[in-house]
């Protein structure tokens, strides 16, 4: 086959036959289509588009450049859930105890965290001990123990999407469905999972911003999953504001530990029930998400939630004297708390920029070779349609490093805007796609 | 700046300011921004296309990347043509010394042949002794002896264009109007030239097969002639079928010397006298390209032009012996007619098939590296419109390599369609644009 040829009719509009995508992304992971052909390539990809059997075809190429994991030794379901990622997005955490409490399978491979979104490996690794670079024999071993397992992606993984997924980060060619999809699900088909719930986010902290964008990226996800054959179903839930009241590394374990203690905080516990009920219905364990969503909630209420989130803990090297004494973990250098300078109803945030501020403080990473400080983030109190009285507290910020309490004090008061009549709550989860 | 950024306002249909497109070949040029990362930029051009003044700038940075020759030390008028290529187009060989012969200097810079066309230095080499690769002091001086000089691009002239054509020919972007029109123009405008006449040469043979794309690019070429207070004209040519008789590199020198010393090969006579009034009509010498095509027929039949040709030679080293007897010159090892297999009126030529077919014979070069047969070509005799008779003589084909004979013999019988209707003679000069 002719690379060049190839570029061509991708540049022209064509649909690459299936034969032409695996000899595109074998050669390129062989090294033996060089970068600049690959790029030109996704360049054509990101403007033409991809047809469904195109994006399933890159995604199996992407998926065959690996080890695809085989857990039919596990007696049960395995389901995961995706999220396309957000502030204070700390669901997994709540999610993977709840549904492996349940009876379904939850193997986890995730990411780390970049730019205004954190990632669970992030999170995880602020419990002391807790080690997420297990191997795949291991991964495997812990999840036939408790029902659960959370990892990082090896090496072994999918190589080709790590190798993609660079060069798209540096030309312009990161936010394109087809290739979202295939870097996704490449992945996600790895863990040798039965069914997968996509949590796919819109709003100002989200990466679609616009929900046409969400939904599109939604049905792609969904479309090359069933080519697949798996069981699977997508949320849009909405990220113009944190999920909960914490972001940060180890105050998004906290507040996980928190919930899964029975604590009310309603659009996190919103959020993590529907789609942990959705996961337990594609396990086949009941006949809706609703009732999905009740077994959920009786997981929480008698305990067996937290006791599962000790268990894959435990088996994955955690100290749990942190998650059974939280106040044992240690406490930034630095805190300040930001106030109201007006009143009125919170209308809107820029969530982008409190995922920033949250950044600056020391808990995110600009690039993939930062260190993130597990201690710092941002406590973020009011809801979109709250009413805030000049003086109230709108955020305590922790950190160490001290010089960055200004910059992140005013990112924060400038993301709000108010308005003096009522504001309507935002709609948590705004459609769900089949 | 940020050329992830500057990628992405591209790839968004967005226009380029003049300091970021000078950023990006300049940066490229000098090694700083990686192949990959302009790759993807060149797709992004590609499909979204330049504004005039975008392409302007384009070719502004391109041309400043090496230098401007300077020839206004040199009296008179300066102006070149450019022809965008086809098969047996060897009007460069004719126009120059007609050119020169009447008073306006031709400073003329030329490639090679790559592909189904031939290129000006491959055919002027086969002259034994003749030299192309003068550096730019004996180029401005034959220029001041004689009037006329042709070389081939030196490495001092628009260094980013042979870079970034590299790329271009293995990323799929070469067929893009502003990429074509920056490479063709950066070069040009090097040349110290006060005017240019281009030959967009459309049909089977053509790399603008389409009347369409062919005049998109001749205006593109003429706003960015314009936007360097160029004089500028361009003719849209024909290129359904080979231009006069002879096809390769002695063969077309050898076209060349006869049609300069009063041989009417009428259509390659036409175009040849047409670009030459032209040349001398933007030299300000006459009043119209009518006048200055006079005077061209003056300058053929007083003898002043073929003198002024074997003056250029041996000013560029030439043996003119060959030039005074076309006889001396070796001839190839195989020669074959080829006989029609049928009558009919000639409709169609699928000149790029006897482009290739010239190219298997040893006339033309599949890859930069490739070494050419100087001797090597087709002589094809019939035009479109003529009645060919079962068993004329359509072609004769010459080459050292006995086994390229029976493919060239089928690509040329197979590049031709017949009518037992009359067929309309094909219009030379399609469209001139000013």
């Amino acid at each position: 086959m002719n690379t060049v040829e190839l570029i061509a009719k991708k540049r022209d509009g064509g649909c690459l036959a299936d034969d032409e995508i695996i000899y595109l992304v074998n050669q390129f992971t062989k090294g033996k289509i060089p970068d600049y052909q690959f790029s030109s390539l996704l360049m054509a990809i990101f403007l033409k588009g991809m047809k469904t059997e195109e994006t399933a075809a890159l995604t199996k190429a992407m998926l065959n450049s690996g080890i695809v994991v085989d857990l039919s030794s596990i007696k049960g379901a395995k389901v995961d859930k995706h999220s396309t990622g957000g502030v204070g997005d700390k669901t997994s955490l709540i999610l993977a105890p709840i549904v492996a409490a349940a009876g379904v399978n939850v193997p986890m491979i995730s990411g780390r965290g970049l730019g205004h979104t954190g990632g669970t490996l992030d999170k995880l690794e602020t419990i002391p001990g807790f080690k997420t670079n297990l191997n795949l024999s291991q991964y495997k071993s812990v999840i036939k123990k408790c029902g659960a397992v959370l990892i990082g992606q090896t090496s072994k993984i999918a190589p080709a999407d790590k190798l993609i997924y660079s060069l798209r980060d540096v030309t312009a060619t990161v936010e394109s469905i087809p290739l979202i999809t295939g870097s996704i699900m490449s992945k996600k088909l790895a863990e040798g999972i039965d069914g997968l719930v996509l949590d796919v986010k819109t709003g100002s902290g989200a990466f679609m911003r616009e929900m046409k964008d969400a939904r599109a990226l939604a049905q792609s996800l969904i479309n090359t999953a069933k080519a697949f054959n798996k069981k699977v179903l997508a949320m849009i839930t909405d990220m113009n504001q944190p999920l909960g009241n914490y972001i940060g590394n180890w105050l998004e374990v906290y507040e996980s530990v928190k919930v899964l203690q029975g604590e009310k905080v309603e659009d996190l516990v919103t959020v993590s029930l529907n789609l942990s009920g959705a996961m337990i219905y594609l396990g086949g364990k009941v006949k809706s998400i609703e009732e999905g969503i009740e077994i959920s909630e009786k997981m929480i209420s008698s305990g067996k939630a937290f006791d599962k989130f000790l268990e894959i803990s435990k088996l994955q090297g955690g100290d749990n004297s942190y998650l059974t004494d939280l106040n044992k973990f240690p406490k930034s250098k630095y805190t300040k708390k930001i106030y109201a300078d007006r009143s009125g109803y919170l209308k809107s945030i820029d969530n982008y920029k409190v995922g920033m501020a949250s950044l600056e403080l020391g808990a995110g990473r600009k690039t993939l070779v930062d260190k993130i400080d597990p201690k710092a983030g941002i406590i973020f109190y009011p809801k979109i349609g709250t009413y805030v009285k000049n003086g109230d507290v709108i955020a305590e910020l922790l950190t160490d490093k001290k010089g960055s309490l200004d910059l992140a004090k005013s990112s924060v008061l400038n993301s709000l805007t108010f308005s003096k009549t009522k504001v309507r709550k935002v709609k948590l989860i705004k459609e769900i796609i089949t």
